[in-house]
Formats: structure tokens, C-alpha cells, sequence
């Protein structure tokens, strides 16, 4: 199995250099179709053929103005026009197919969208002085996605290289940042005959040279957005004409904190952004308030969401306000399975560079990979959640995060392994 | 006694064209001393010499770079540059003395600030139609402070062609807006041999030809901003690690009006403007709002203001957050003297076009020509805050606000009429 | 007009000795009737005769086995056994009618109940000293109502040995501890036709020999009770299961506090009693407070009834609980009128041992006499307060509260010379 | 081994029919003393000699009053009146030492107090119809103990008669009810040469004829009680004179519950008893309320401790009232060792009635048993807590709780035997 590291290298700076939000992912999209379509790749399913019914509402989706800029901002880039029109409507991503005998349906999940966090450009930070800084300012690959785009490409040319017999499928997953594009994805079909998924992800503080051959621990997560929308008045002339939307939240925060914590296992709440009001001297008329509920299970967080939503309308019922509530993400919990992880430290263990392989470790935070695990898992098949170590020396989600390009090629030959190896073992 | 309605309207709109926010006025100052320079006035104490020290801090002072912009901008719109170098440091609005003679010395106190309110560019919002709509995009003469300053001139205008006898005080003052301006003028030594002070409003829903001969009723008021900061963390990882300064904002919030109502009178308090934290999964580090109080004298406001500072440092405490609270505005409560108001109503009688004269009436609101009325009252003279009638399309703080330019004339006559009837009187 | 002075005194520590509280005033009653019935009344009125509809349920009523016992102690001290049995259901109180010739109908309401509060057996302590302290145990004249109701038969012997011309009637009103006896009497027909009514309260802190001829400022009342009621669980083992009765409480109780204050006068809210939970490792089943609403008049007073339901309605929802309120007192706002208090005014004056007359004086508090108040002045009649000053060693509502007998011959000298006067005018 | 059943149900219903609270089991340590001072043992530490130094203070131990009255209570039931004498100061309970030989030291502890339950009367509670029901009208042994400490006699007994080489020593603790006992007696000395601990509680809906080797998940607990005291005023007339207890601990109490989830394992609030204020026109001057907090760990209860603590200060800060939080409860978590479990499940197949033995299970609640288990296995020592199971027609805590006496047979016989076990191993 030959990996060519350079062309790894050379990917994941193209895509460095244009990061792009959760469903604006058309100069990522379209730049992973066009090394597809370069390649001997036997099924391609682009935007809302990777996603399920394109007429269904994505949580999180940005509205059509900022679409269309960060389209036009892809072609400009020289993303393929007609491409980016297929993506219409927030359809990003990719699932790529290639058959190459008998065997098992194995599946390989990456995420490909960046965030709203602004570059640094210090001389120590790598793409700084390398000269692949993010050229959409304000916006950074800060958790590696790029890596992960490229983990997909090159495990698709390796496993090409290789005497893996059955069918490999890549999902190209868009809006994970949100938690927003797993749902839709694993729901799209391609999921159902997939015997064994793997995901991946990089870094999380392990460094280059360890891996994590199955990751667990996910906790379900939902986020929501409550505006809450009562009736302004002079608070020095009139203070009972107002219905004070800021008095409102500040209740329902304080309870949303202290709805009973479960039996059953851990919960979390959040209230992480607020703003309200208007002027000091006016009785708030609107105010809003980002959240998120968590829970070790998908039932547990579920708990949660019903909680909240009852503290909220009571709270707004308690100021004779309106208050409208918005679910914008969401992902079940997960863990992987023994028999894929055992694989994964098998095959790790081989692979030129690695120098610790970890049977298990907890995620602790969230993340939508749980939806295609759980989807694979609920139909039979086993699912593992892989860690691949890499020295980052900004944390993820920093302005100085970076990935040592090394791993990439320990990352591919890991995965690349591991899927070869399964079409042995049947 | 003549007056040039003319040249009161032109004067007007000149200002009402360049609105300039708190502690910015360098226009409008500069402006008015022109003018002031053009007549026969006998003192004129311009930016700091009309403010306490200069060094004590102001309230709600814009920062440098803010104060820089305005004073280019006011430079670039014709402004005379000696002028406008001399307001440094935020010092505006301007002390003009006439000296007329042996008798009592009168003062009239006018403020001069707009505010940060976008000006309607409807056909039917006169000041677009007839084209001296605000040329600062996003500020506006929105309260009429353009009227009042045009109103300073003409009386003076007004008196020097009078038989008045003695001494007229106009007071130009900044700030009004954000009640900042009115504390440090009324320090400013100026005011310490006025014997009447008058001050007046245009507007107040009261129509042309309209005249409230003295109103009262003013809450006192205390604004302050309190910014709580925390420790972040990851809300579903380690919760407990955070110190969440939304959540003691909300404490803060929800306790403050919970505060006792106080037997000796009416109290206030409002939590007007939140912001906090960066993401619904982050602990919010740092959480801010924008609140007031407000009583019917000055002792309940500072009831008031001291309560929420226990509130506020308790809330904090709970949640293991540091808070730190500014007052950034303050204005006592006032009442205006019977027989200086029965003045104005008996000259308002004969004014042309007055049609009602109201003895009294409450304001309800705030506002701190109270510490100008205040020094002068507790120094044994007496003070009367007159309301002029107009009619105004949309109301105070709106972006449809404008004023009928008929009662510039009528305000002139009454007031100079009044200050007249005072050198008579002795 | 002859007064005898011991026989008040007697009469008073008769009361006093047997003190009942708000709708057990079985003795109390009968004694008072005993003594009507000895005079040359016209028509006496006791019990469900004094009040509206005897069904119609009366706020605050004890329940039957407290009645009873009470009912049993009356006559066991001495009371009319067929009268106590006309008092059934609580409805005690009476209503006695003078007709003694042409003239104005004239109304005097005194209050008859006392307070659940131990007397002093301190030697300092008069009731003690002499020999007149309660024998109901536990229970105590500490607010004046023995005083009361004497001066309310004193009054009568004292109109008819007068020139009063007119008709006479007096008002022995149960329950108002409880603020729950005026509403009844208010309502039943008696008050329909009066012309005047006084209503007299001693003590008040004015010392013997003043008194307020026109007392104002009640503010309207409500009390209420609410209960809440959840659902229990182990607080250990199963947090989730609970419906916390006490949280829900908690919540209703500081938001309350928190409900906004109003522009157009001084409202009150207080939560003053609370108990609830069996065990701390027990999530709480059910909690209950009793709270009070006040306002300046009876409009403010039902905004904060009002708002207070939406409060705690909103708090049960939020917990999960139900919640049961009710009204267990009621009061409106009232103020005297001046020509009633001017006549007052202008007797007391030329009473013997009167040495101070203050036209008017603020309550403060509530009472319920204005119930009957509002009732004569919505029918075009005049009513009026009368404070009575008496040396009263110890405050209201406190152990070793007693008058000075003293001013029981000045209170009805004062009022039957008013009652007189009123005839005379027109 | 020999077991006289009818002894251990006649022993048992004497206790039944005395059950006494935490720190006044008077006669039940006098009738346990009594009976070993009847057998063969080395050696009795009775009362003072059997906790930690005596004037060290007791958790929630009653008044003096109390203490006495139920001294008096045992000495009339028949205790000897010198041994009630020498557990002066509520230090009741016992260590009981058998030296068998060498071999290891071997300890049982059990505990031996009641609830403040009233036992029913009815005929389906067998100890009613029996004639063994609660002689203490409104005290039951609702949780078994009575049986736990016939339990301890019996293992003597049976160990007497048993080939066990090596030493054993029963600890008979006081106050568990009121997580108290354990840890004096914990710290008492007795503890510290133990090699291995057996603890045992009966019931726990496990039915006759189940045994569960090893019960573990204790969650660490104390309970606390905090007592606002704040300044009383009237809510009508001055409002802002009081300083309102019942206000802080309504605001203590809805920010106890909010207080962060922990990333480490569960934790528990609870605000179970709440209490205040005198009347509901009154602003209260006192307000108390019984709280317990859990957590897995002990670090996890001590954590939810301090935190409870900031919370509690805080709001009586907030409100301007003094605050004072007493502690009257802790207990440590504990987990039984396997070793032991092993033992006792081996011994427990082969006792006759046993029809079903559980390896391990979670308590869920809590209890200071812990504090003994800890104890040992700080010192390298093992430990173990044993589930028995009976049939229990009512739950634990009801007043129809009552055991099935079979299972005392079987409860010594599998104790015993693991006991002799023990010194075979070695």
C-alpha cells in the first residue's frame, strides 16, 4: 500500500486556504468531487444525493444571502460552477463508492466544514509562515476538518492500492461544527448497508504517533435558541405597561439550572449566549438566549430538552411574554465497537510512526459521527469512533490550532489497514 | 421685542442637519459660540471653562478615538478648527454671559446633544423632504435639543433687545442624553449667582401653542453598566469548572426587582441591555448589562442605587464571579418654583399664537437640568423647567420626531418675555 | 349628655377578660346584645341579620370544631345559650337602630375581635395588676376592640340622653383581624340608607386627649394562601421523579417580590409564612405560604392580585406542581371625608381632657371598615375615620398592649357629640 | 453452629416493642448489654467507652430534656437503671469482643436505632396483631434495626459454637438514622486492628431467602440545616425596613438546585423542610430549612458542600439577613470488596432457605455504615456490606414495615459462617 504524503500535504493546504461554515462547504465540496472524479471511483453522490430529502429543513442553515456569497466565493476561488449550483439549498458534501469485489460494506466518515474563527497570523503559526493561511478572513480550519477531508481521499486511493476485497464508501459529512449534518446524511440511505463504519477524527490532545482505536463516551447533545418577545415601556414613566422579555430569560436561566439532575446518568445545561434590550431606561422588548442540553444518553438529553422547553414557556408565561423555541442541533450519544477497535489497534500497531495505541478513551464533549454510528448499529453493524494523534500546538477550536501533517499518512495507512483487514477476517 | 423666526428656523436646521452624539458636540458647539461671537455678549465661557475641572472624570465620555472622529467630522462640515481643539477632551457645550444693567441675574439652561437614532427618510418626515435631514448617518436630533439651542440664541437675541435689567445666563449643555452633561456644568461655578434659572423642553406630547408653565414630577436617576467576569469552560466536559457569568447576571437580574418598595415613595429599577458569552457550549466567561434606577427624590434613587450594589456583589459571590459596576449617569430629582412659573404663565397669556396655558405638570421621566435647578435652589434662588407645546409627528426618541418651527418663535417670546418680567419684578 | 365612665370601664374589662377571635366572637356578641337588649332600641340585628346572605362563604371562617369549641367556652362564661346559637356558622356580630325622630340616618361601625396573642402577666401590665387579664389563654384584646365595642354602646346611651334628631345605627362588626367581617356587613342592606358614617379606632400612637378627626391613607388589602402540591421521591435515588413542591415555591416567592411596581401609586407584596417538606432527604410533596397584596387604592391592590396569580400559576408550571390559592382577606382603600371630619373637628374640641385636634392623619396599614365606608360613599353618603388618642403602654398587636380608660368617656363625648351635631346641620 | 430461632424472635420483639431515636437507645444498649454480659465474652465497651472521645460534639444530637425523658422511658420499661446512667450524653451503643483463638479479627457491625414513625394498628401489621407493636406511641422500627441487632447477638452465639479461630468484634452503633453514629464510633479505636468488616441491613426488597453478597454505590451524604435571620418590619407601612428572611431562603433554595452538574459522577441537592415567618402582613424575621446534599464520591459531596455553602451565604447576603448552616449529617461512600462478597456467597448457597444469591448490588441511597468500612479499609483491611433479604409487607420508612423472622435464622447462619470462613482462609 503506497501513500503518497506529499499529495496529502499539498490537499489539506488547498483546503486550509478556504475554509468554509456548516452548509457553505461548496469550494471543499467541489474541490473533493473534482480528486473523485480524477480517481477510479464507481458511485459519486454529490450534495442532496448524499443527503436525505433535500426538502426536509437543516437545523442550523444559514439563510439564502450568505449561501449565495459563499457560493459566489467558491467559484471565485475556482471551484467548478456547475458543481457549486448542484449544491443549491445548503446540499453540501459527498459520498463516494468504490467496489472492488466480494466482501463487506465498509464505511469511512469524515467531516469537512471550518468555523467562524479568525486565523491567526503570528510568524509561529505554520500556515502563517508557510503561505496557506485562511483567505476567507474571519473563518479557520481550527479543528481539522481539512485533515479529515483529506484522511477521506487518501484512504480511497490507498484501499485502491490494496487487496481489500468488498465496497468501500466515504462520507464526506458537511455542517459537523453545527451538529447539524449528520442527521440528514445518515439518513440519506447510504448508510444501510454498511457492515462496519469507521470515523476519525484528529488530535484531540494526543499527539502525533498515538492512537485511540476506539473512542466512546459521546454525550447526545441538542442546541436551541429561545427569543423571547414582550412589550417595551418607559421603565422610569410606565414600568407596569412593560412585559419585560429580559426579566424572562434571566428566569428561565437561573431554573433552567436547576431542573433535577437524573438517575440514570450524567445531564448538562447551558445558557452560553445572551443579548437583550435595547437602552437602559426601556423595559427589554425583545431578548434571546443560545442553549444546550446534554445528556450520557440520547434519553437523557431528551429529558433535558423537555425540561427546559417546560421552564421557558413557564418563565414566559411568568412575564406575559411570547417566547418561540428553535432546536438547531442535534446528535444522539454512541460508543464504539470492541471488535472494530481491536482492528484499529492491530493493524496501528504495525504502521511506521505509531508509538501508543489506546484501546479506549472518552470523547467527554459531543458530536453528530453518533447519528451514521448509530444508524450502522441499529441495522447490525459495528461502528468505531477513531482518535489519530497529531501535535497541535493551539488547542482545537483556537486561533493557533494546526495539525503536524506526519500523522496524515499514519492516519491513512491506520484506516486504510483496518478496513483491508476486515475483508480478511470474513 | 423682535424676533427673526427666519433666522431661529435656519439656525434650527443647520443643527438638525449635523447631529452629534454626548460629549461630542464640537459642531454644534462651535456653531453657537460663532454665533455668540457675532453678538454683543459680554462673557462667553467655551468647552472646559464652562464644566467643572476639566480633569474630573465625565460620565459616559466616548473614548479618544470616538471623540477624534466627531471632532474631524465637524472640522470637515465647516467647523472652525481653534474651536473645536479647544473642547478637547470631550468638554462642549458653552456659558454665554449678558451684562444688561443693574437687576437680578437670570439664567436659562438649554441642552444641545442628539442621539444615536437613524433619521427617518420618509417624504412625510419634514426634515427629509425639505432637505436638512441629518447628514451623520445613524444620529438625529431626535429629541429636539436642535430647537433648544436655537431657542438659547434667540432669547439672547430677544433680551438684548429688551428692557431687561440686569444679568442673562444662557447655558449651552452637552450630554443630556446620557445625563452626564448637567452634573459637571452645574459645578462649573457659573451658575452660583443666578437667581432664577430657567430651563425648558419643546415637545412633551403638548401641542403648538401650548405652554406648561412649570413642570416637575422629575425621578431622580442613576444608570450603571456591571459587567460580570467568570471562567470559562466546556459546558458538556467540565461544567464544574466553569464560573458562569451569565448565570449570575440572570441572579442579578431577576433579584434587583425584587428589591423592597420603599413607603416614602415611588422607586424604579430596570435591567435594560444584556450581552454575554461566545457560544452555547462555552460557560460564559463574561456576561454585561446596562440597568438604572430611579426614585422619586434623590434619597430613594440612592436607596435604590445601593441596594443593586449589594445585589449585584451577592450575585456574584454566588456564582464565584467577579462584577464590576460603573455608574455612568446621575441626576437628581427636582421641583420647579411657583412663582417663577406663574411668571411664565403670565406672560405666556399674551403671547401670539398660545392658546393653553397648564399651571403644572409631572414629567415622569428624568432628566438633569434637575442639577442646575438644584444648585440654584439650594443657594436660595429659584428655578422652573417650562414645557413649550409643539406638534410632533412621531414622538421623543423616535425616528419621525421633528418639531413645528412656529413654536420656536412662541418659545423665544415667552421665555424672554419671562426673563424680562423678572428685572421688572424687583 | 351625661356619660357614665365606670360602667364603660366595666363593660370594656368585661370584653376584655374574654377575648375571641374573627368569627368566634360568640361571647362577645351575645354580651353586647344583652346590653342592646336592656336600652331602648328600635331594632336590633344579630348575626346572620347583621351580615349579607349567611350562605354566601365567609373568607377566613374557622372550621366548625373551632367554632363550636369557642361557642362552647362563651356560654360555659356566661353567654345566652339560645343566643349563641343564633350566631351559627360564625355569624356573629349585630347591628342596632335608634329612630329618634325626623333627621339623617347616622352610622357607627366599631370592630368586636381579638388576636391570637398571649397577654402579659406582668405585674407592669394593668389587665394583670387588676385583675381583668384574658381568661381565654393564648388569646388577647391587643389592638382595642373591648374599647370599641363599649364605646359603641356607650354611644347610644349617650345619643339618647342627647338632642339627636334622626336615626342611629350602630355597626358591631365581626372579623376584622382577618380583614374578612366588613365585606358581609357592608353587604347587608344596613348601610344602604345611611347619610354619615363614622368609624373610630383608638390608640394609633396619638396619646390620650388627641384626636385625628379624619383618618386616611388605608391602602386596599388582599391576603391569600397558596399550596402547593407535588409529587414526592427519594432525593437520593431519584431526583428525577420528584415534583418539587418547595422549588416551586421558592420561585414563586422571589419572583413576586419581583413583580414591576406601578406608575400610578405604591403597591406592597409580601410572602410572610411558609413551611413545607417532611424530610431533607425527601423531595418536598407539598409547601404552602401565606402571602398579602396591598395597593393605594383597590385598582393597584387587584393589579398585584392579579399579577401575583400569573406568578404563581407560572411557578407550579414550571415545576411540574399544582397549586391551589385563595383569598382568605380582603379590603379596599378609603379616605374621609373633610365635612364629616370637620364636624368631628369641631366637637372634640370643646370635649373636656381633648388637648390636641389634628384635622388628618395617614393609616398606612389596612382595615376593612372601609368596606362600609366605600359602601356609603358609592351611595352618595359622607364617612369618616376618627383616630382616638389613648396611652397604650405597650404597641399595637404586641403582649402588653392596654388603653388608657381615660379616653373612653372622651371617644363617645367626641362621637355622639358629632352624631348630634350632623342632626343639627341640616 | 447451632441457632435457636425463637430466641432471636423473642429478643428481636423486645426491641420492636422499644424502639428509641438516634443517641437515646437506652434500653435497647442496657438489653443488649445485658444479654452479653450473659455469654461468654472478653470484653464490653459500653456507651462513652465504645465512640470517639466523648466530648467531642455529636451530630443532631437532642437536648438534654429530650435525652433525660427517654432515659427515664428505659429505666420504666425495665433497663438497669445504672448502665442508662453511664451512656449519659446521648452515648449509647456497644462493641462486644469474643478472643477465639488466633487468627484474624473479624468485624459485624450493626446498628440499632428507631424512626420517628408511628407503627399502625392494624390487623394485617403482624406485630399488632401479635402484641409486639411500638410501645413508644409515635417511635417504630420501621427499617429493620431491631432485627440488625438481634442479628449481632445471634452471630456471637453461633460464632461461640463455631470452629472460628481468630477474633470477633460487634459493633452495635447507635444514630444511624440520623447519619450520625458511624462516625464516632468509626473513630472510637475498635476499628483499627479489624482485618476484614462485615456490615449487614435487612430488607431492601430483596424477599426471605435472598442474600446479596455485596452491596455497594453508597453515595456520600450531609445534611445540613441553615436558619436566616433577618430584620421584621410591616409589609404595608415599611416595606423597606425589614430585611426578609423568608426572601434569602427562597432565593437559597432555586440557587442550590442550579448549582453545576459535576463531570467527575452524580451529585444531589435537596431543600427537603422549609419553615418561616409569623404572619403574612409581616416581613419575616426568621426562616430555617433542612437540606441534604450527595455525592458519589466523598470529594463529590464535600464539593456539592462548599458550593452549597457559597450559595447559602450568598443569598443572605443578598438580602441583607445573617445566616447560620449547621451540619448535622455526613457520611463517606463506600464500595464493598469482592474478597468478602465471595466469601459470603459461597457460604450463603449452601444455608438452608436460601434460594438466591446476588453478587452485587447498588444501594443507591445512603447510610454511615461507610464511615466503619472506610475505617478498615484505610488500614488494608477489607470490607463488606451485606444484603438480607425478607419479606416486607410495607416499604422501609412506612408504619407497616415489618420483617419475616426466618430470615433472621438464615441472616446469622450465612454471617456466622462467612465469619468462620474467614479464620479458615488464612
Amino acid at each position: 500500500m503506497h501513500v503518497d504524503a506529499d499529495a496529502l500535504t499539498e490537499f489539506r493546504r488547498d483546503l486550509h486556504r478556504h475554509p468554509e461554515p456548516a452548509w457553505c462547504e461548496f469550494y471543499t465540496t467541489a474541490r473533493i468531487v473534482e480528486e473523485l472524479r480524477a480517481r477510479d471511483v464507481d458511485e459519486l453522490h454529490v450534495g442532496p444525493d448524499a443527503l436525505e430529502d433535500a426538502d426536509e429543513p437543516r437545523m442550523s442553515l444559514p439563510d439564502q444571502a450568505t449561501r449565495d456569497e459563499w457560493a459566489e466565493r467558491a467559484v471565485d476561488a475556482g471551484a467548478d460552477a456547475d458543481l457549486v449550483d448542484r449544491l443549491d439549498g445548503g446540499n453540501t458534501g459527498a459520498v463516494a463508492v468504490v467496489e472492488q469485489g466480494d466482501g463487506p460494506t465498509v464505511g469511512l466518515r469524515v467531516d469537512i466544514d471550518a468555523l467562524p474563527i479568525p486565523e491567526s497570523d503570528d510568524d509561529d503559526h505554520t500556515p502563517a509562515a508557510a503561505g496557506f493561511r485562511s483567505e476567507n478572513e474571519g473563518y479557520m480550519h481550527a479543528c481539522g476538518h481539512d485533515a479529515h477531508a483529506t484522511l477521506g481521499l487518501g484512504v480511497i486511493d490507498a484501499v485502491l492500492d490494496s487487496d481489500f476485497s468488498g465496497t468501500l464508501k466515504v462520507f464526506f459529512q458537511p455542517a459537523e461544527e453545527r451538529v447539524a449534518g449528520g442527521g440528514p446524511m445518515s439518513r440519506s440511505g447510504h448508510l444501510d448497508d454498511v457492515d462496519s463504519l469507521y470515523a476519525v477524527h484528529i488530535g484531540l490532545d494526543h499527539p502525533t504517533g498515538e492512537i485511540v482505536a476506539g473512542v466512546g463516551g459521546f454525550l447526545a447533545v441538542s442546541g436551541f435558541e429561545a427569543t423571547f418577545s414582550g412589550t417595551p415601556a418607559h421603565a422610569g414613566a410606565h414600568p407596569e405597561e412593560g412585559d419585560n422579555a429580559i426579566q424572562a430569560m434571566a428566569e428561565a436561566i437561573t431554573s433552567m439550572y436547576a431542573i433535577p439532575r437524573h438517575a440514570d446518568g450524567p445531564t448538562r445545561v447551558n445558557a452560553g449566549v445572551v443579548d437583550g434590550g435595547t437602552a437602559s431606561n426601556i423595559i427589554a422588548e425583545e431578548a434571546r438566549m443560545e442553549c444546550e442540553v446534554r445528556g450520557q444518553t440520547t434519553e437523557l438529553m431528551e429529558y433535558m430538552w423537555e425540561e427546559t422547553g417546560r421552564v421557558v414557556d413557564a418563565a414566559a408565561d411568568m412575564h406575559d411574554v411570547d417566547v418561540e423555541r428553535t432546536r438547531n442541533s442535534r446528535a444522539p450519544s454512541a460508543e464504539s465497537d470492541e471488535e472494530l477497535a481491536a482492528v484499529v489497534a492491530d493493524v496501528a500497531d504495525g504502521v511506521e510512526g505509531v508509538d501508543s495505541v489506546m484501546d479506549h478513551d472518552d470523547l467527554g464533549g459531543s458530536e453528530d459521527a453518533t447519528f451514521l454510528m448509530n444508524r450502522v448499529q441499529e441495522q447490525g453493524g459495528n461502528a468505531c469512533y477513531v482518535g489519530l494523534g497529531t501535535d497541535h500546538p493551539g488547542g482545537h477550536h483556537t486561533s493557533t490550532f494546526d495539525v503536524d501533517e506526519e500523522s496524515l499518512r499514519i492516519g491513512v495507512e491506520t484506516l486504510a489497514g483496518a478496513i483491508e483487514a476486515l475483508s480478511n477476517e470474513e
